[in-house]
């Protein structure tokens, strides 16, 4: 037997007791005749005590022990001479009489601690090692609470978890498919799922009412540092719902696991923000309204008035950084070099302090007096003390460089607490979005999404002043996921089809099994998809996903501990009937 | 709203109430001026009546209703004149005072019954018809619920789900790698994991203790009737254990299956079988215990005696069908044709029946004395009354031919009830499996099982002989699945790869990353993988695991459904840096 007990099991009423306890060594050191170890499992870490005057020969064996050795150790618990009240077995020690080595261990090349030494890339090698750290165990260890919490809960209420395939078939629409020849089929590709989207309508129009997933999905895109070739998804669907049955169902589910994780409690019904007004205020589809600071259009307040380039631009706007007027010149020059980044892209920034006696002090007193830029502290809301930033051009790359700047003083300001969460509803999104190179439309959610009724009669007019009946789940500034009520009908399908251009053999070839599902009584349905991944590190207070997922890939898509992708045998390829080309 | 209730809620106490309905037009029948139509969902049938006198617009729109149109009613719940104590739902119906035809319905393929008269090809086809019918939306539920029950069990024992990736490395061990080309590392291919194996083991390594994961696996195999390219493992590994605290865990957790889905309780151990005596006596590595018949040699006894068949045979054994010595030739012959089919390929089948007067009559009585066969019942515990049925030639193919007379007997006589289950352990397998064709040793389980401490030795003198820390989960003759304790021990696994015959270069390309592990302090670890979907089809009563799974593919890994796999764009395959090979 290798354990009684887990390294962070014993307490005082467990003094008196034999025991035999074994995991990792994390450190060993000596004081006078004593040597200490601390042994460390998942559980937690004990201190072992061998005395040299009484066991002379097993504490030169503990003298020995390195880092990281597999010990397993018998002795007595006993009473802490020093208790550790951070310890949970801080009250305790265990006095060794028999010391087994069940493996030894190189030096490791980073420390294993809760802050390490270890860089990223040696500790994407090694993470096997990284993972034993505290904090990505307790990151998987929140991953694993919120799945089984998110079972749970559409258990309960009555969703089935239904598996649905991973080799499936390729479709040009969305993301890049990563493929998988077949060898059973001379010539031809699986494709690995971007979502399951069709399977789980087809399992609403087989009539299983309420389906879930957490599945795992793939896209082979270009990677950023929050994006990852397979990344996993809370997948739902449920039939004869509207939007807000779905909204009610996916809230309740975000409260109850707020409350079973994060002991935080919601007692109000999450706003619902239409697409327009988010864009309109916080220059996002996603906004972070954990603080306000919303955008304040001056644009007829501030344009013709002789500025040049307030009177060159198309849209002007600015922010009202509360109780800011005192920024020094140094901190007014941070933030317009922030804004003019080139992936921010404004061409400069407008300040104007609304002194606390009352006078105004901006960048363009030349061109607007004092009256004028009262005008627009009435418009923001100021008070004597604030600070307004503003920004003038096209309106979408300004309204996306004020998002940014309105984040940056957010940051500044300490208005993004990390233990803070602030969730809402986009909805009402467009349908479809105008794509300027392959001058056609793209749906903005996916060719599956229905329009809202009342803008049908659109389709022929102004497709793209279609509103869908889609949704998405924002806290904090990240989209955690989003949904639509689906088209159930072939005709509008069809129609939608056309909108993308697609003609109608391109349709048949790729959907023609969801079309012909539509042909036998499908009913009104509708889901989400939450990214897994991003809702456990919003959970864990990360900014990227990687440490939430056990074995992630870097951004070329290596797995750089396995060493792979790699180089396979001729003998597959030959089997599988493809050759390789040579890039020129 | 679509529904106030499903089609399986309304009872006697809902009487007076106004309820809507949706769901699926079941069948629609007149009466009179009445006309009756079952609305079904998920949940149930509910009736609905139309009345002709009262509401004849409306009861005409209802005549009109075809076969899995999908409706919307409203109208108030009323006593059943004739009740159906057969339906949940049987003491009410619905006076009909509105109803919306939410989507029509084509006349489906095949009928959307318990029993329907579809056959496989178009089943599959239309699988989201198919999965209409309640068998397999029972099995789903099942299946739903088993993966339920896992993971509350195992969460419980303190396992995290923790989940491997999808994107992994191809090794040539095992069977067949599904592979992926990678677009951004060119040239370069992934694999579609055949088991997390090597990752679950890292997971060891890191110190996380109980792992777990209902997780899909991949085999390019060719294909049978109970297998799938895509498959899904209940997947587990636990540290600092041995086999019995692992076979604990698991057998604690089937038993909980049992009890929490069929309400079956076993209050024995399982029986721990090893290897030699299945074999010896069963004739299989996966023994029906649900009956006896064990085999009973008989070489010794009935060779040597001029029956030249049993004369040149290096075995000979029989089994013991009891009370069957009133066999008619017709049936006797039946089973010769039976056991020398191509697929059993025994030469022939000796009788002897043990007539319930004491006297014998076999089949070989011109070279045996009643004594002889007097001798052999003995030895075959047989009575008065029962058959015996002998087989004689090569060990192994006449225990393979015997082991399928022995379950085709048991078949004949009623004693493989479905609804009965014999669990049990097979364990000490052999650890290696000479490969005649390759002239070299293949591990049974795989490269990573160690062999027991005992039979280390064996290792260079007759390694065929080492018994493995292997185990099965073996239920009614079905394997449910295995595991193993591990090697941990670089130096062992070392020799492990040596002695399947690997380069040292070989095991260090291919596994490389897991002997590295090992450098750094592996724990002593074991585990399970089983077999999801086999587990639920033997709960499910189902032969094959076909109709455990929402969408199957066929034997040629197709899905004829989405109709995959297919050819891919010549833009895919140009990105990929990969060519079409035309077969010859």
């Amino acid at each position: 037997m290798y354990r009684t007990h887990t390294c962070g099991e014993l307490r005082a009423s467990h003094i008196g007791q034999q025991v035999t306890l074994s995991g990792w060594v994390q450190k060993t050191r000596e004081l006078g005749g004593m040597t200490f170890v601390d042994v460390r499992d998942r559980y937690g870490i004990t201190q072992l005590v061998f005395d040299l005057s009484k066991n002379p020969e097993l504490t030169e064996s503990a003298r020995k022990l390195g880092r990281e050795f597999v010990i397993s150790v018998s002795g007595s618990v006993i009473e802490r001479q020093s208790k550790n009240p951070k310890m949970a077995t801080g009250d305790i020690e265990i006095l060794a009489h028999q010391l087994t080595i069940l493996n030894q261990s190189e030096v490791p090349p980073f420390t294993i601690e809760e802050d390490t030494d270890g860089g990223d890339e040696l500790r994407m090698k090694y993470r096997y090692l990284d993972l034993r750290r505290k904090p990505l165990q307790r990151n998987l260890e929140l991953r694993h609470q919120m799945g089984f919490e998110v079972r749970n809960f559409l258990n309960k209420e009555g969703f089935f978890e239904i598996e649905t395939p991973y080799l499936i078939k390729s479709t040009p629409e969305g993301a890049r498919d990563f493929v998988v020849p077949s060898r059973m089929n001379v010539n031809q590709f699986y494709a690995l799922p971007q979502s399951p989207q069709t399977f789980k309508q087809l399992l609403m129009v087989a009539g299983y009412d309420k389906y879930f997933q957490i599945v795992k999905c793939f896209r082979d895109e270009d990677l950023r540092a929050d994006r990852q070739p397979e990344f996993t998804q809370i997948d739902c669907e449920m039939s004869f719902v509207e939007r807000d049955d779905i909204l009610n169902v996916f809230e309740r589910l975000t409260k109850h696991l707020f409350k079973t994780l994060k002991n935080i409690e919601f007692d109000y019904n999450f706003q619902k923000m239409p697409y327009d007004y988010a864009m309109e205020f916080y220059g996002s589809d996603k906004p972070d309204i954990r603080f306000g600071m919303k955008f304040c259009e001056l644009t007829p307040l501030a344009k013709g008035k002789g500025f040049v380039v307030f009177d060159s631009a198309a849209y002007i706007a600015g922010i009202n950084a509360t109780g800011c007027a005192g920024y020094s010149r140094k901190e007014i020059d941070q933030l317009t070099e922030f804004v003019k980044k080139p992936q921010i892209g404004a061409k400069g920034l407008v300040y104007v302090k609304y002194e606390p006696d009352g006078s105004f002090k901006s960048s363009v007193d030349k061109f607007f007096d004092a009256t004028t830029l009262q005008e627009w502290a009435k418009a923001m809301n100021a008070q004597p003390g604030d600070l307004l930033l503003i920004l003038a051009g096209d309106k979408i790359q300004t309204q996306k460089a004020l998002c940014e700047l309105r984040l940056e003083m957010g940051e500044r300001l300490g208005l993004r607490d990390k233990t803070k969460f602030a969730p809402l509803w986009v909805v009402d999104f467009p349908l479809l979005e105008w794509n300027e190179e392959a001058k056609r439309f793209f749906a903005m959610h996916h060719p599956f999404t229905s329009p809202k009724p009342e803008d049908m009669h659109l389709f022929d007019s102004n497709p793209g002043a279609i509103k869908a009946n889609a949704y998405d789940l924002v806290i904090n500034g990240v989209e955690i996921g989003g949904g639509s009520i689906r088209i159930h009908d072939k005709a509008l399908q069809a129609k939608m089809f056309e909108a993308l251009g697609f003609t109608r053999e391109e349709a048949e070839d790729q959907f023609g099994f969801l079309m012909n599902a539509f042909r036998f009584g499908a009913p009104p349905h509708g889901g989400v998809a939450f990214g897994f991944d991003r809702f456990v590190s919003l959970f864990a207070g990360l900014d990227s996903i990687r440490d939430v997922i056990a074995f992630p890939k870097n951004n070329s898509g290596r797995d750089v501990m396995i060493d792979s992708p790699s180089a396979i045998a001729n003998t597959q390829l030959e089997e599988l009937f493809i050759s390789l080309v040579k890039p020129k």
